[in-house]
Order: C-alpha cells, then sequence, then structure tokens
C-alpha cells in the first residue's frame, strides 16, 4: 500500500492531524482519573462554553451515531416522532439506531438539495392530541447537509421558529459543523444556539480528530440527565482525557477552522477543474467540503479502481468526492488527471 | 497537577503504553477506507484468530459496556434472562444498558469471592416453557471477576457445562482477560473457547491501550448479524484503524502479557507489603492486578486525599486498589509509606 | 342517547353480535384454568386449523395493534426494516407501537387506492449487506386495505414471490379479513398461506365480536417462541375462555362470512344510492364494507353533527363510512336521505 | 366437563358475575363510538373518580401486566430502577415485559409474608448521582401481595414516606385491591392515594369481571401523555364501552365489596376448617383471598388430580389456594373433604 496515498471517498479516510496526535502524546501522562472528572476533560469543556455560553451542557462521545442518538433521547419520548430529511444520515446511515434506542418514529420530508424547508415539514405536523398517532416531537436536520449544502442563517430560523411554534424542539446534526461554520462564516454559537437549535451534535472526527464528537445541550430542561443517557447508550469512554485532549487542540488556535477551511476550498477547487470537462456536470451546490458529480457510467468502475469513492445513486450516476482537512492542491489537480484519463481526454 | 503521579483508583486511570502510541503515530499515514475494511483491521483480526482459531469472528468496539451489550443481543431475546453474579459489571455498573439494550431480564446469582458456581446457578434454571416467565437464556461470568479472582479451568467447565446441558449459551465478560490468562498461565483459547465459552468481551483499555475493545463469537450461529448489531448499538468507529492498530500492538512482542504480567506481580506485592500492617485486612485473594483490602475507617478519608481510590463497601470499610501496567516498584513502595504514614505507625 | 342508533363512523363502533354474546353467556359455567389450556380455546383453535391447515400456530390476542406487533416481533429483528403501504394501520395509527415495540425502522411506500405494488416495493430493497442500512426483513400488506379495496390472489403472489425471492417474509394485517375472503369469494387458506403469506393477523372485533384478535403463524420457524412474546407484549389474556367461546360462534354456521356479506352489501347499497347524487363523489373502488367518498366541503360538519364520521383527508374532502354486520338498508336509506337533506336537495 | 365445576387454581379461573353480565347485555344497543368517547366509559370513569377524588386520570386496559408497564412507562426512564419484592408479579410472572417495555433495570428486595420493608428497601437507595449506576426511580408494592397478605395503612405509609424522602414514586399492583379494601375496612382512597401512593394498578379481572383493569394517576405530572403510552403499549380497547360497562356494573351496588368478601370469607373458611387437620400447616397469615398451605408431600399430585392448582415452592411443599367471588362454603367443605381423603383420614 502507499502510505501517503489520499483519496476523495471520504473525509472519515483521512487521518488524524499532527497536532491532535501530538495532544494525544501530551495527555499520556501519568495517571488521570477516568470517566470526565479530570482536568483535561474540564478544559476542553470551558473551550466549548467560551465559543457556546457558560450556560450549556456538554457531553463527550464516541461517534457521529451514539451522538444523535443521545441528544434524541434527551429530546423525545417513544410515542413522539422525530422529523427529518430522506436524506438525513440518522434516517438513512444509521441502521436504524434512532429507533431501536429511542423507539420513536422517524417521519421523513423530502430534501431539496439535502435541505427541508417549512411548506413541507408542515404536512408532517398532524395529529397533535390523537392518540393513534406518534406525536410530533421534534425535528433534525445535518448542518451542512448529507449533500454538502448549508443552511442559511433564515433558513434555520425558519425551520426553529416553526418547530417552537406547533412546541416541537430542534436537533442539528453537525458532524460536519466546522465545514458549515467555515462557509456561513459566522461564530459556531450564531447559527445554532441562536438560531434557536436546542440540541447539537458536534463531530470532531471527520475533521482531522482520531476519535470524538459532542453533544450540547442549549436548553436546561433536556440536559437534567444526560449522563445517565450517555453511559445506557454505551457511549461513556473510561480514559476520556483522550478524547477532551483532542478538542483542547481542535480548539487551540482555530484547528477546526484551518481544517474546515482546506478542505472546503478544496472542493470548490475541484468543483473548478471539473467545470472545464464537459462530461461531468455538478450535481448539487458545492457549498462545503462535498462535491457531488454526475459522471458517465461508463468510467464510474474504472475510476474507483483507481482511487476509490462511493456511488451515491446509481440510477442517476451521481457519485460523492468529500475533501478532507489534508487534501492539497496537486491531489486536486492529480485527480482530476485520472479522471480525465478515464475519459480518454488528451492531458 | 503532577503528571507522573500514578495511582491505585483504577487500571483505567493510567494511559497508554508507548509501543501502542508508536503504532497509533505509524498507522497515521495518508487515507484508509473506513469502517473496518483496511488492512491494519485484517491484520488484527488474524492476530486474534492466530490465538483463538480461524473459524471465529471478531467485532471491534469502544468500550466493554458496548461489548456486553453486543454479546448479550446475540445471545438473548427479549423474553429470556440472563444470570449473572450479583457483583457482575454488567449488572452493577452499567446504568442499566443491558436491560435497555436487550429488553432481557437480569438474574442475579450470590457471588463467592466475585465467583458464581453451579449449585448458586441452578437455582435461577426454572420456569423453563412457563409463559409467564422470562425463559434462562445465558449466563455471563467475569474473567477476572469484579473482586480480582480468578475462573480456574474446572470451575468454567462446570459452568458451561450446566448451561449448555440447559441449552443456555455462555457469556465472558474479559474487560481483564489478560490478566486471567497470566494468572493462569494458560492460552487465551484454552480457558475460553476450549473451555465451552460462546461469546467473549476481550478488553484491551484497562491494560496499556488507549480505546479498544472487542467481542469474539465462537459460535458461527450467533454471528450472523452481529455487523447490524454493532452499527445499531452505536459501537461502529469510522477510523477503524486506529483501533485496529492498537491490537497490532497489544498482540506484536506479547504486550499484553507483558502488560498484564506486570500488573498483576506489582498487586501481589502490594499484598505482600501489606501482610506486614497488622492493622489492615485482604478481603478476597489477589489473583490478579486488584487488592481488595479491609481499612481502618479512620484513615480511609485521609488516604484518598493523598492517593484517590474508591470504598468499594462503606460498610464493612473494604477499598479497592488497581494496579496497572505502568505500575512500578517504588510505586508500591511509596503507597505503603503513605498508608503506614496515615495509620500513624513508625516509618 | 338513543340507544339503537347506528352510523357510519367505523365498524368498531357496532357492538356485539347475539350470537356472539350467547356464546360468551354459554362459557360463563363454573371455572376453566386460564391462559389458553381451557377447552373452549382448545375447540377455537382447532377451527382455524380446519380453516387454515392442522400444522398451523395461532395465538389469541385483545386487539390489532397488539396481533400487528406480536407478528413483526416474530419476523424481524431491530436491525431490519418493515416494508409497508403509507397508508398502512401499522405506520399511521398505531402511535408507534411497531417502532418501539421491535426497535425496527418501517420504510414506506407510496399506495395506490391502498395497495402497495412490486415496482414500488422494489425500491425499498436496497443496501442489503451494508452495514449503515437497516436489512429489508419484510413486507406487511393489509388485506382490506385502509381504503377498503381488496387485493386479488395474484397481487398478493406478486408481493410475496418478489419477498421470498429477496429471502423477507410477508405479514398480511387482516383486521378485516373476513371481508376481503367474501369479496374474493376464496377461502380464507387460499388468499393467505397458500399465496405465500408467513404470518397473518386476523381481525374477529369489526366484525361483531365484542374482543378478540389472532395471530396464525404459517412457518414453524417464525412461531417457536410466541407464547413468551405474546406475554411480553402484554397481550396474555387470563381468562382466555372468553375470546376463544365468540371465536368458535364467529366460525360455527359461518357467522364470519353473514356478517362481512352484509356490511360488504351494504357498501355497495350505500356506494349505488350515492352514485345519484351529482355532488358527490366516490373516492376508491368499493370492494369491501367501506365507502370512501369526497363530499361537497360545505356539508361536511353538519352531517357529521347528524352522524358522526372520520374526515380521512381534510385537504380533499374525502371521508370514510364504513358498513357494519348490523347494517339494515333502511340505515342507508335514512343516511342517504340525511345526506341529500344537507345537500338541500329535494326529497 | 362439568360445567359448574369450580376450584380453587386461581381468582382468574372463576367467570363472571351475572350483573357484569347483565350489564355487557344491556350495552349492547345500537353503535357507540369507539376508544373511549363513549358515554358509558364517561360514567365509569365518574364512578372512579367518586372514590378516589376529582382530579385524577384513569385509563381504562385490558390487564394487570398492561397496567403494571403502563404505570412504569409514566413513572420511570430507562436508566432508572424499580425497587420491588421478589415476589412481585411484575418481577417475576410477566415474562420480563417490564424491562423490555421501560428499559428499566427491576431491583429485588426480600419479602416477608410477600411484603417489603423500609430496612431492606433502603439497601437498594444507592448510587444517586453515580452515572454507572441505574438511578432508584420507583417502589412497586402489591396489595394485596402475592402471599395473599395486606399491607397496613402504617406499613403503606412507611414506605411512600422513605419513597417520596429520596425522591421516588410510588407504584401499587392493586391486582385484588377489592380484597385489601375489604380486609382493612377502608375506602379505596384512604390507603392509596391519601397514604401517598403515585400511580395504582386497579383490578377488575379477578374479581368477577369478565375483562377490564385501569390504572390511576394521583399526580397530575405523571399523567400528562398516558394516552399515549397505552397506545404504545398495545392496551387501547376500540370497544372501550364493553370495558366501561363491567366497571359500572363492579362500582354500582358496591358489587365488588360483596365479591371480594366472598372470597375473603370463604379463605378464612377454609383457614379454619384446615386448622383441624394436623398434617396441614398455613404458611403465611390468611389477610385476603388466598390461602397457603403446607401439604404433606405424598399427596399433592392426587389431590391435584381432584381440584386443580399450583404448588407455589416445590422444595418446601407450599401450595396456593384460592378463594373466587363465586365460591361457595359447600365448596370449601367438598375440598375439605377430598383434602381428607387424600390424607386417608377417616371422615
Amino acid at each position: 500500500m502507499n502510505k501517503t496515498r489520499k483519496g476523495f471517498a471520504s473525509d472519515n479516510n483521512s487521518g488524524v492531524h499532527p497536532l491532535i496526535m501530538q495532544s494525544l502524546i501530551s495527555a499520556n501522562q501519568g495517571h488521570e482519573v477516568g470517566y470526565g472528572d479530570d482536568y483535561l476533560t474540564k478544559q476542553a469543556i470551558s473551550l466549548f462554553k467560551k465559543e457556546f455560553g457558560e450556560d450549556i451542557d456538554v457531553l463527550f462521545v464516541f461517534n457521529g451515531t451514539g451522538a444523535n442518538v443521545i441528544a434524541l433521547s434527551c429530546l423525545v419520548s417513544s410515542y413522539q416522532s422525530v422529523i427529518c430529511a430522506d436524506t438525513a444520515h440518522l434516517y438513512v446511515d444509521e441502521c436504524g439506531a434512532p429507533e431501536k434506542q429511542t423507539g420513536s418514529k422517524l417521519l421523513i420530508v423530502k430534501n431539496n438539495n439535502g435541505k427541508i424547508e417549512p411548506e413541507e415539514i408542515i404536512k408532517q405536523l398532524t395529529g397533535f392530541g390523537f392518540q393513534h398517532h406518534s406525536q410530533p416531537g421534534m425535528i433534525s436536520i445535518s448542518q451542512v447537509t448529507e449533500m454538502g449544502t448549508v443552511y442559511t442563517l433564515e433558513e434555520i430560523r425558519a425551520i426553529t421558529d416553526l418547530a417552537h411554534h406547533y412546541g416541537l424542539y430542534v436537533h442539528m446534526d453537525g458532524a460536519r459543523l466546522a465545514n458549515a461554520a467555515v462557509a456561513l462564516n459566522l461564530p459556531y454559537k450564531t447559527f445554532t444556539r441562536d438560531a434557536g437549535i436546542d440540541v447539537l451534535s458536534f463531530g470532531g472526527t471527520k475533521n482531522g480528530m482520531m476519535i470524538g464528537e459532542s453533544v450540547l445541550f442549549f436548553n436546561p430542561e433536556l440536559s437534567k440527565n444526560i449522563k445517565y443517557i450517555r453511559k445506557q447508550t454505551t457511549q461513556l469512554y473510561s480514559k476520556m482525557r483522550f478524547i477532551s485532549a483532542q478538542f483542547i487542540a481542535y480548539f487551540e488556535n482555530d484547528l477546526w477552522k484551518k481544517n474546515a477551511n482546506n478542505s472546503n476550498k478544496m472542493a470548490k477547487l475541484l468543483e473548478k477543474e471539473l467545470s472545464h470537462i464537459k462530461e461531468i456536470k455538478i450535481a448539487y451546490p458545492v457549498e462545503s467540503n462535498a462535491v457531488f458529480a454526475i459522471l458517465p457510467k461508463r468510467i464510474i468502475s474504472e475510476l474507483q479502481k483507481k482511487s476509490f469513492f462511493y456511488v451515491w445513486d446509481e440510477s442517476t450516476s451521481i457519485v460523492r468526492w468529500m475533501a478532507s482537512f489534508d487534501t492539497k492542491e496537486e491531489d486536486i489537480h492529480n485527480f482530476v488527471k485520472i479522471i480525465k484519463k478515464c475519459l480518454d481526454l488528451k492531458l
């Protein structure tokens, strides 16, 4: 294997940023009390509070599915429904973990480039008080979306306003929240907490961390018993300092921003380079670190052999390419060369 | 904080062995496909197969509660019961995760120094075929036990024979399996698979790894759908290579054995040193890396301030001290000095 | 209240057929062993076996949601998905009981007059072997459908063939199975078991019984542990003879057929009478005891006051009228008169 | 079969009181709106409110397991534990329905003649705030107990005081509450609501009803969403009037009291008659309609053949005999004759 190989299959195929690794090494000194009562975890939490406000609750967990499941467990009872996009990670890609762990019904809304909109959401806001129906309990949106698009502040506010008007909570799945922050050029707090989000899954793993996500509660009514829920969801880490140390490096010197800035920029560069290839169309607006392209079917499997990636939709030949924190301009240019070779274009 | 401080509160308060850390650094090269399809995971699995046989299935997971819950999910249906010691980690220390995740009833058996025995287990083997009763479905034993004792081969075989005679499966919670292997001076396979265990939780985190446990299935009938169960239990890791790399280092050069050997030896040394202090009694046989001692109540809180540890049983003043892979003889001697000082003994 | 009032709101608003009531009275003699070990339950089960074959398993339960949940619990694991119509009772009208009780994901298929068809179902048969996706496990169809339509033998066979080809089971929700049998003029067995159905919810309550549904298992692999699942689903009745006695009367002298025949006929009569009113359109084919009509919006609430019924779809002014076992021709004529009066037609 | 045969196996082996049956027949007039919006249900609820106070919430359900599961679902979250007697019906006889439906851990307390006492309960009130432990959430007691004994007002108050002091709720499983009321000679309200009970399972089936139990909520904070929980637990009855009609007859003319008075009296008579047989010992105080007796092992199976009953404890030869609402003095005398015959005593 070529150890320095880089691809576009997923931002979780990339490794660990050197500063994150360095922080892990530094944290590996002596003994520390486990399960989050250590000084590194306190420090990491204080960095989150600096971004989102002092009066929040923060839980560190292993992965995105864990973060989402804990968020849902705190927001809904089993007789309530969760409204999300038909493309939402928690609906499509978590093997039914949300249903299994909460007992709740997931109701889907047709997406528009990965986003959901009030006029479609409202169709699911029915049956209130009717005992035969799951009671609408929350709306979950992904920022960035599974199509790599980014909700604007106004779009988020429209959804949280609708939700709160009907008495629902709003969850944001922020597995790639850093990419959204960079794209919007806004502080985290502005387009999450201040925009009406109640609970946030905040990702680290896809943006240069080795392992670690967090769940942030902006509504104290929802966070009273979260530590028991984390434990019961099997998401409590004994040697917690090793997640905390990563988050410390992630926030220090704005590493999160540098990483996300790079992957967003590289996606833009890829989009630009592809725009010169008339046989390839861009499927969705490129707003973060994802490029969805419509490829000629004939080249897909050959190209996958040369640099693996996922076909997003077989029927429409839409493929997904993700840029990572460590993607370099030359990686883009090399990849475009390979694509062109596959297309039999003269180089 | 003194960064080189070491204590006896728990073996998960220790950090990461340097060879494990080195393996993480080495694994951090280029991009790798996620979720376990990478070459490091294949290599790590092959090392497990070398220990336990080719025809097993292995799942890597985040933590011990996750491992146990997945094991149970594969072994029992919700209308079946799980029989375990009244001190079992999965009964006492997992915040009800087993009940929540499986819907099963846990039936407890009075422990004898942490172990359960056929004559007590058999009292729970009732109600077969009676529709009002949870049907006995499996027995779970911890090796080493929560009291630090170690089942002998004969004791394990007596339980698996009983279980299989009644049509039950047997799970072993091996969060500290390495310490048991060293204590028994037996290959892993001999006192697990060959002794009739059906599914095994195999721990790494408490013996020098940063993060990582595994679940091993010795019965192919039970492992058909484990990957979906892992995902639904929120225990699938995207950047899997970073758990796999640790297991590779763990097995290479018998690091697991060196680490467990050290912590077992240090516990023995602590026991020996304590034997000279007549005000302190050893509560359970010291067979692995745990020392349970009965302290004079008057010194407990002062001693905790000097070097934190957990009181196991308030009413009997039993405390738990755990030796770790990185515990050194001088750590023991220093700790014993502190104890003696607390006891106002002349040094 | 007018005690002899009859309406068209639902077939479960009707009462108990006199022969059913008589059977309850007859069963009320002396003491009987509980939970289904009595002679009346044995007799009732033998009547089911006469219809469906000796080698089936039969469970009596309280209600349709209970029957469906038990059926699903036996057919799928929590990491599997259940495919059904977007109008299916178990998706829309059971307050999320299927998700809560099984942990499974429900995947919906757009209905065509209440039915689902292979070309739409197949779109949900994806992700096999992909650990991030709920694995398709079963298809559930309602016979008669929630729109009152009836699957033909060929339509059922097309679905069961598709399902079995992909390794899925098929459940039929037969809350109104008697109406389907009368409509198809086929023995129960022909369009259920012989048509490839694996598990059947068989209704009694909507067709003249006081209380009682059953779950029939045609696949012995699926019925091994049903009695524990029934108990754990809270659906085991202590004084079972009083459900069994009803089923005995239900099968004796083909009471089920007479009742369903009447309600189907009355629905047809209502359809015919409505066909003379040009302001009212029939929304779906009238094939059983349901008539769905598109009413002028202006008369709905007034008509509801005179004889309560449910609006099925507010946006399209579709209302649902159900005929019952005890609906008489004069009830239809009276109701049509009321409708006409509301429409201000000359009588 | 002898249709007028009566036995002592269980009070749910008896049938339906004639006044209950008459009420069912009277309710079977015309159509009624389903699911509890009918006038009979309103009337039945008002009878409960007359007994327990206007400001309560009442749910009608099918069976005792359903009532208990709904009560628990309202009182505890999955990370909380339920404390009950080791003999509690919900621990022993519901096939794990409580664990499956709530995800909660059940913690058992050694019983004293079926009752639990504060000094034993308090041992389970540990681990508050410790994230590894299920958090104590409620205490459940059975009134009358599974041994037929009856908690005094003081005993109940001691438990509810303890529970509320620690922030726990108290559930009472009143499957045989009428027998307790008669035994205590107290109004229902006095030894339930006024004694600090938060939620009550109130039984009807074992005391002369055909089918029907209810769940009563004395704490409005707990009853906000009970109708959805009932539906999701599969316990919502469509033709609700037929449970309601039974409760109306049950309260009218104090039928519940007459029935329970009879069965309690008959148990006392049986106890008295047995007191003359020196080979038989009474195992627990006879305080309601149950008589637990220690039989010579040699006669058990012969006696069971003549009049079936359950052996409660094989090892101690304790058997259980239940008197019913329809047990007559001559039934007792005949049964005692049979016993004596089995014992080879001269008659």
